[in-house]
């Protein structure tokens, strides 16, 4: 079905396109985020009292939108990593990049089921289903996005040209990797001790990541 | 009207700028399907059990944003195969576009209609007007869609240059054509028998495109 | 304030990157009209046909929806075509170019609002303000896209390389005055006789396009 | 971790793609505003002076859109002519300039807010409140955007080549700190004086500006 038409100019257009497009999903999910955080409504003895009471039950709310614009923004940053190697597409990266960008879309939801139920009843009641919807949604961006990797950095699919060398490919399998996986701990940690120290868990994932450069460094050592 | 400025960078500028901006409607419009997911407020006893129970309840929304994401992204990839063979652009091709786009953005109004009323409900009042809604509005995109590949494969239009070869255009023209139309006939199905029966006749699309696929191939056997 | 960076390629980008902005704030305007048509909730007795009653409900609404649509992305248009001949940008371009999205950005909540009051209720209470606060809205994008044809069109500006021919200039700052002038004239129609008159005056704007395109063909005969 | 394939062009469409996607949010953002206006409902007795008396109660929500719809422009001028000097980037740009979009899109709900409470409660209950949330905001933004300046106009990092001449850096930097700095000045006003005072405070930036442009002038004389 390829004709002579699809010459390399067009391929790199019709690239650029699948690129620019994900962006347009990023940005719109990211700026969606503050929809979910509503304005505080009072009809009757408006003072700065009661708004800042009101602005106070808001705090998870905007702590949520922070966490989850640093995610997006994180994955975005990736995005742009990893098609900074692409010069190719296939069907399957098309195919994977949707589905990527299908858990990025469903984030302002998740965001703001979460965070609607992160107030001082989150642990009180000890909520876990909240925390779960948002695990599990961001775990799927995470582990589209390492699908996305395999893809990317195996040589038989061509999609990048030189391929990727692999300190680098196996680097960013090995990071996108750990980073949903580090949240998916958060899971048994919530279930089985207390929501408390699941919410803390993400810290680790700074360390880790330091951990495994130092290691990568060490088995790979630098040319240059 | 047309002026020696109009000269050929600028008309492939005057392309990439039509086809951009499809793209953020198809963007806008994938990513507001969420919107139509509302959060569940629970304001007394919150409890995993009475949130598990909202979550159960919104499942038929998720499956709609699921569907219609889907749908929506593989609309983007026609889109995006189609404009891979385009070279120049008409006002009837600016107007067709914009046609189709139009129904786009509508998809997160009907999937929104269509999975509000798809709970239990649906089969047990055998609800046609939501169903009726989604596909018609589905349809509408699938047709505006057809007449854009019957207006850029037909070679007196000058959009493709080189033109489409027949196989590619025949094929695109047929496939076009056939994904609305057994949507369509999901709604005699529906009015006659049984809405449930409809609901799953999707699933017959691949199947037919498999086989449009291999009789092409019988008819035009290729050269290479 | 201008160095040597500010060289030809990268002006170019500048202005590829006003003009991409200006697309995402239109197909956001475009996209964002659907989001005023509310789905129907009935929480009890659910039946097709008091989803049809909704739905019979929400007809001035999709009309709301199709005709705003049509406008934005005829101007949609027109702003590609001008963009067509620009070659260069000015602060004041700059400037008269946010003057015209913010009021294509309003759009959405003006077609929501005549919408909304815009079944029987219209002509039988002879409501005004919704319908004269959509033309006032409307011809505020018209008129500033007036003056982008203006400032565009003139040869001092430098923005247009080769100038525009004056053929072109005056045939697009004609229709560019006639289409929101039109529209402005429903005002006193709709204050002075009946509403039900000014809601079809827009049907003119065709005809009268047409006599405007055959007095300049009289006026400057072609040369080629 | 940089791999030969990371050339010239790669890197100059990593950077506009980084800027496109910074567009978008801008472009989403700016449109969003709109959707706090909220569409005046009057279920019975619908007239033109009760919908008349609806649009005035708007009035402080078109004042915000207005205002913030103009801040929003202006920051995104600004930002269009900073990335006319960038030629590179880093990865504390790729940061900052998430952080500076993190603010950006956070307007649309500070503008709401604050046009929430700014009719005219906000001077006979003299409401701090919104107006701080609205101006810690605003700054957040603009000194989101001095430090980008003062990351791009640095010439160790080297994203600006050719350096960006001393006297165009020295006014950006000082012009993108003013601003911020006389909203933040609205703050002792408001707690201090009258919320009165404060609210027309942002008059003075134009003139202040007018006075830097002088001074700078008589510093660095332009050669030529």
């Amino acid at each position: 079905m390829s004709t002579p038409l699809h010459n390399e100019l067009r391929k790199e257009f019709q690239l650029e396109r699948l690129i620019l497009f994900s962006d347009a999903v990023f940005a719109i999910a990211i700026t969606l985020l503050v929809i979910e955080i509503k304005i505080p409504e009072i009809h009757e003895n408006v003072s700065d009292k009661a708004l800042l009471h009101e602005l106070r039950e808001l705090i998870p709310k905007f702590t949520g939108f922070l966490i989850s614009f640093a995610l997006i923004g994180i994955y975005w940053t990736i995005h742009h990593r990893m098609f900074g190697f692409v010069t190719n597409y296939t069907n399957k990266l098309l195919f994977l990049n949707l589905l990527f960008l299908c858990f990025v879309a469903l984030m302002p939801f998740s965001t703001g089921f979460y965070s609607e139920y992160a107030g001082p009843e989150l642990f009180r009641e000890q909520l876990k289903v909240p925390l779960t919807f948002y695990v599990l949604n961001f775990c799927c961006v995470g582990f589209a996005n390492y699908l996305m990797w395999l893809h990317v950095t195996n040589p038989k699919n061509k999609v990048a040209d030189p391929p990727i060398d692999p300190v680098t490919a196996n680097t960013s399998k090995l990071r996108s990797f750990i980073v949903p996986f580090i949240f998916l701990l958060m899971l048994p940690v919530a279930y089985l001790t207390n929501v408390l120290f699941a919410v803390w868990m993400p810290m680790l994932i700074p360390v880790s990541l330091k951990l495994l450069q130092r290691s990568m460094k060490k088995k790979y050592k630098p040319v240059s």
